[in-house]
């Protein structure tokens, strides 16, 4: 007797409605990463340990899928080291293969090998499974696609501001509304440097952060409990309380950071991305947030992040601006910017607002009736009719009941339903029936075609 | 210093123009799927080895890739087991997952943990990488993409004859000439049977195969020598001798397996089918050809293979009938009929005759060229319209030399150039260069959006 299979904790089968709503996620996205001249690559599913260990920290190395060596994969190793069962150090002599855990590092690992027959700027966009042996919980699996696209090889700031048009093209396709956070590194900068407290900079923005829930009493109380100098937090009072538009932040923060020369030229930037994005209009609001501080030891310029206005959770896009994308591989001075949708959070979104449209989702649009062998030979020409016009179409193939066949049309949301009959074979014509309305009209293989292309 | 970068041997990078390609040859595909009304499904790269082990025979357990378990893969080994260094038998204890074979073997899993979801007859198709640890060679690869695509609970042999539609509609998208070849297992049975050599079915189709190239006696001469009566092969002559239209084979196929009765069957089926498809009109050649025997096996009933006719290479799509997909899950009598595209080979057959479609393969039509800021600017406002009316286009993000960014439109591929300087600035328009034929054209943006999207 076999055993009741199963699949891998933290993984998932994706059933056909499932998959018509993340091709129509990808899609969408694929669709407005190639209007703006973004070109996509494949990397392999496996990389080499080499390449993969040390890039994610420790922690990251130990959620590393490693992939066992063929064959013997003891060689090499003596008995006193099986014996003393290190299982992190003899991972990498019985593998030296693991599975990607993200797009960036084997785009990195790409570029570097690849750098002769690239032409930068490198406008790319990947969208593939990456897996981490991360304890899986709701909403956090094992495997899972990213969808990222990145500029590098250019440092001039309309790459920020066309991710950004990107962003707000694609979530106004998707009918999700959404703030796009945006801020820089460098003002973050300026302002651990204004106030000399230059290691202290996360401290500061989750504090910031909480202006709204504790008040502005508990925020600098959290401050000084953090080690904050009495001075330092009374120069930061005009940034925790930072309000009004984005040009009315950008004045006060010209003020506050006159001192700081990196703070200032990330006020420039971030003032240059907004006013260009100003004039091109973008649809949804974009908002300078300067407790946005993800991946900050990565990012070294402008930093996003998109919220979902309707539905209560996680950022559902980021990215930012990196130096040095490469330097690790020993290819220096490959700087870029770059974005991930959060494909996962998205199909979540577009589930709970009801926003697939409904062609999106739909499959099969007609579906013939099989009343035996003579009557599915007459409606196998009509499909094929109805298949060249582009219409998706299918017969039931075997000659079941009819409440059989209804079923499957109904299970499969069919549109459409074909009955030909001896009837209507005599006719030449077939009866289309609209599974919607319950109409029911006697038509010629033509007019069958005009009414599902129309 | 670091290391240079490397991948896993027998994987591949695929490139912006490869993978417009591979893009290009999977919805062409896909596109002619849906049109049958498959359904998309995507099961996990891990499946537990349970699932996997056992079967694909031993040289396949073999060439699973496995993942080692997370954390310490050590604990319930002993000492002794360790130095006994058996690397299948505690390939078992160390790793509990291992990366998918193929797609049939998920997809049967996939079909026994969804029975209650499924409405059958299910007509499902699957685009997924596969893995497995061979040694890698020209054209083989340790990572590939399969392209399958079943129809599981139903015996119809419309079945047959819509896999054969799509096969002939794929290859005629593509502009690939080719061979369909069918051919039923029940008649290489009924064979066997009628010459008393059941077991030697494999060596009868493979000396048949050989007549073209050494005649009938030799083609006698090996049968003999594999063992089989004199008295056996006379009765094969008509058979190895078998020639002319797929109506005279299946007429002489008649006669000579008039007492098998699952000889006859076979030739019943192959009948129904090629008369079938007769009717419909397809636009390739296909041909009953009693020397195909691929997983033989494993196919109860008709078997299918794809020849390209202008290019050297094997078989580039192949499929059949099988009984019993899940019984190794404990779930009895889910028949099916499948194929399954060779996109690899495809990919090359493609190449050598040159049959991408321009459009298939360009990606960004646009690309405005860069002055500076302010032309930058004005040259964003038209950016967008073109965006907006579906136009794939970039502008250049640094203001480099003229030179440069002519280029980068050269090796893209770019086919027209917007250039905006000071005096296109003035007349608020763009000077639009077609970069095949070198004619400039000053144009506002929608006429600039006409001439593009003629």
């Amino acid at each position: 007797m076999a055993a009741k299979p199963g699949i891998p904790k933290g993984t998932r089968d994706f059933s056909p409605v499932e998959m018509a709503k993340r091709n129509y996620i990808f899609n969408t996205i694929r669709d407005v990463y190639h209007l703006y001249g973004f070109q996509q690559i494949e990397t392999p599913s496996m990389e080499m340990l080499s390449t993969l260990m040390g890039k994610y920290g420790e922690e990251g190395d130990k959620l590393l899928f490693k992939i066992q060596n063929s064959g013997n994969y003891f060689s090499g190793i003596t008995d006193e080291e099986l014996l003393s069962r290190n299982a992190a150090k003899l991972a990498s002599k019985f593998c030296e293969k693991g599975l990607r855990y993200d797009l960036t590092v084997p785009f990195a690992r790409y570029v570097v090998m690849h750098r002769d027959e690239i032409t930068f700027p490198f406008k790319r966009y990947q969208i593939q499974p990456v897996w981490r042996a991360d304890r899986p919980q709701k909403g956090r699996y094992r495997e899972f696609y990213q969808c990222d696209a990145d500029v590098v090889g250019s440092d001039s700031l309309l790459n920020e501001v066309e991710l950004m048009q990107i962003v707000d093209t694609v979530f106004t396709r998707f009918g999700i509304r959404v703030c796009i956070k945006i801020n820089n590194r460098k003002i973050l900068t300026g302002i651990a440097e204004i106030i000399g407290e230059a290691d202290k900079i996360v401290d500061i923005t989750v504090a910031i952060d909480k202006l709204d829930k504790i008040g502005l009493d508990n925020v600098n109380k959290e401050l000084a409990e953090k080690g904050i100098s009495g001075e330092a937090i009374a120069k930061l009072q005009p940034i925790i309380l930072l309000s009004g538009t984005n040009a009315e932040k950008l004045a006060t923060l010209k003020t506050v950071l006159s001192d700081s020369e990196t703070g200032l030229k990330g006020v420039e930037e971030s003032e240059f991305i907004l006013n260009t994005l100003q004039t091109m209009g973008l649809k949804n609001e974009i908002e300078l947030d300067l407790t946005l501080a993800r991946g900050l030891n990565y990012y070294t310029g402008a930093i996003f992040e998109v919220k979902a206005l309707d539905v209560q959770i996680g950022s559902i896009t980021g990215g930012g601006r990196y130096d040095n994308l490469t330097g690790v591989f020993g290819m220096a001075g490959v700087s870029g910017v770059g974005i991930s949708f959060g494909a996962d959070r998205i199909f979540d979104v577009l589930n709970q607002l009801e926003l697939y449209p409904k062609e999106a989702v739909n499959g099969t649009q007609l579906l013939f009736i099989n009343f035996g062998e003579k009557e599915a030979a007459f409606s196998m020409g009509i499909l094929s009719k109805a298949r060249a016009a582009g219409i998706r179409a299918e017969i039931f193939p075997d000659a079941a009941k009819m409440k059989k066949q209804m079923s499957y049309a109904n299970v499969k949301n069919i549109p459409f339903v074909a009955i030909v009959g001896e009837n209507e074979m005599n006719e030449g014509k077939a009866m289309l029936k609209n599974m919607e309305s319950g109409e029911q009209q006697l038509v010629t293989a033509e007019e069958l075609i005009g009414a599902l292309t129309k």
